[in-house]
């Protein structure tokens, strides 16, 4: 069973009715009933307004895989859970960062750059699938259309990604590398471009597939576990 | 003419006879004389009790590459100077880091891991090249040795690096990624392990020319710049 | 089911009475036998002298991974059957490469590279595990020994791999990049250096857990398939 | 001095008349042409038809950097000045290698995979800059226009680059890497999609910017070598 947390700062859907149209009890909640519907995910929602913001150590210590969606409140994540998130992520936990995720705490973090890009409201994207044979993109089609969705531009100011498995096109001119993972100590990361909350971007099949392929993906190995500083004798005389 | 910070935290030097033997003046002043020998290369020196802890925002703009050493005071780099230097490096300063810098605030942030690894006193390490094409390769042999140096082993807990260009050997029985190369937004980054402030290592001529070429490798592109974060009207209708 | 085709030259175990003793009916007899324990695995055997050289396309096509040792007749392998093995990859089987294996037609026109390297009989190895989270390393120790292996050193001229898993330490005095991972097309590709045969390499635990641990990684995925070349109409107008 | 080798397959020119008209005296010669402004670049034209097809080993032993364009003729060029070029490769020449060379049996054997990709005449492309700060895209604007340009579309079958410098976006829908580098040896390569015969893509300002860039970032190391394989005594007793 892979427990995973979907942690969404949720604060859109309670001051926005457009975005509480979409997604009357969060956008959290939305991706959270797609996996529950398979049987070896088990899902916990939280988000930032729970004790302790939804992201107690022993919530983070119980989870496998932490889904992450937030935007209008990056700042407000508290430094404290931010350490948390990042340790337990070194320690073996994955991470599915989504959308304006890229600008959270957590992710800025775990990159070491400014994550910084050009964005839009309003365009159209049409996502290629790069590795048709990777893990994270089983059972997704070629190519495939959002035809509502906010652009992301390069140049996207990331490390070099380990994997690039999406590129998105937009209609309005640029291109993105919409699906890219990375390794950080024992844990797996997955950035993942869609899911603007004015669009139905988690109401659309092939996105909460790649979302439920990466939570696979994803999933700490047995022998995660965090790398220690030691002083050890020598093996050899 | 390339503008070259090296900065030493230089608390060993006080207070360690020792090393104050070996680094009258310093590591720093070390490394810094022999960089001068280079028509191409000017040196500042810097240390930890400098003010501003000699990381001011002035100088950080004037600098191409900044070359960092510390150990015993890595909790004592104020937040404030890391920030300044991390957005240094975004923006194109390039970064040589050395030795226990691995465990500095500087290198942890920008690589988003925890830089453990394994460690002893007084062992003895031998260099290999793997890239011997490698800029930061060039008129270094294919394998060298110090003859003491601390042990430095894996697993180290560092992000997939963008190239390993040397390798180490220890006598007593470990392997280290010794030389390993980062972008980090505009900036180039060099890790090289070698440098226990109880040895010569930084008398040692085929160290010291790693670093020049490692200085020479990382300075900024002409267009290094930060990448910013903008909303572009649309370029197709 | 995961179905391993074990090839192996076979020809040391016919003419060296020494490699015969420790590998009475051939190495990859021993390497299959050990596979054949579980339940996932279905093992086949081939040797160059088969017909086709083992090597058939529909054997191949029926191949999930293919486990290759070949030392003293790399010249012998037919350029039909190199074509055939690299096709395959190339279309999602997984390839585990050993030892004098890195100096295979198949794994050179893989590579694109002459994979020369340093070699020197009757040495002594330590492995050391780099990714501990790594499908490839579960339940192996963060090193182990093999009291008697062929020396196997840097520099290795192979491009950049995907990941680097293991690191070889010997007792001579070299390093060695002992594991190491490619993607070339839908394959997955696990080169491992350990396996001399003079030496009992494939009846060690670790050893050969190892390779279990590629094979299963190394299985194509569901969708694996070769991509092709096609001139489609516009998806814009 | 650079000694830069163009290569061009050249038979459009004498057989297509409209692709004459853009480029009387072949392809090459415009880029050579262009290349022969820079004071630090000796240029030598070469083509299919020439004696030893321009690739003679002599020629080759006195090139620092080949661009290489071919199409039609692929299967024309011989296995030996094949083998040449890419034993030249790994000994340290740099390697260009333009839009439809990626069907080439030169880059073919260099990145072992089949390099297929979707492709569409008469579209239009978006060049975008990934890596500001990379010495190909120096004085390269974030994004170009081509008006007329052959469509190169994902999945693109070719090993991960070890950097991708540019990607493209095209009106009809698709998306490419379109400017990625590998190393193979001591030998640096670029492959660049822009380039069908038909168009005047080797006028365009940008399109000959890059490749200038990308002959001065592949001229070869001082320290270039192909590595050999050697048998040492051990280093250690």
């Amino acid at each position: 069973m892979i427990n995973v947390l979907v942690w969404n700062e949720f604060r859109h859907e309670k001051c926005q009715p457009a975005v509480a149209e979409i997604y009357p009890r969060g956008l959290h909640a939305a991706i959270g009933e797609y996996l529950s519907q398979s049987e070896d995910i088990s899902v916990t929602l939280a988000s930032l307004d729970d004790p302790e913001q939804g992201l107690s150590q022993e919530q983070l210590d119980h989870t496998d895989v932490l889904i992450w969606w937030g935007h209008m409140a990056h700042g407000e994540v508290s430094d404290e859970a931010v350490e948390r998130v990042c340790r337990r992520v070194n320690g073996g936990m994955g991470l599915v960062a989504l959308h304006s995720a890229h600008h959270s705490k957590v992710f800025k973090r775990l990159t070491g750059t400014s994550c910084n890009l050009k964005w839009r409201h309003g365009d159209r994207e049409r996502l290629w699938t790069v590795i048709p044979s990777h893990p994270i993109a089983q059972r997704i089609p070629e190519h495939f259309e959002l035809p509502a969705e906010e652009m992301y531009g390069e140049p996207f100011d990331i490390p070099k990604p380990d994997e690039v498995v999406f590129l998105g096109w937009f209609a309005g001119g640029e291109v993105f590398r919409s699906g890219i993972t990375y390794r950080r100590g024992a844990g797996r990361i997955f950035y993942f471009q869609p899911g603007h909350e004015e669009y139905p971007i988690f109401h659309d099949e092939n996105v909460l597939r790649i979302i439920k392929n990466a939570v696979r993906w994803a999933k700490p190995a047995a022998s995660a576990a965090p790398v220690e500083c030691v002083n050890p004798a020598p093996l050899e005389h």
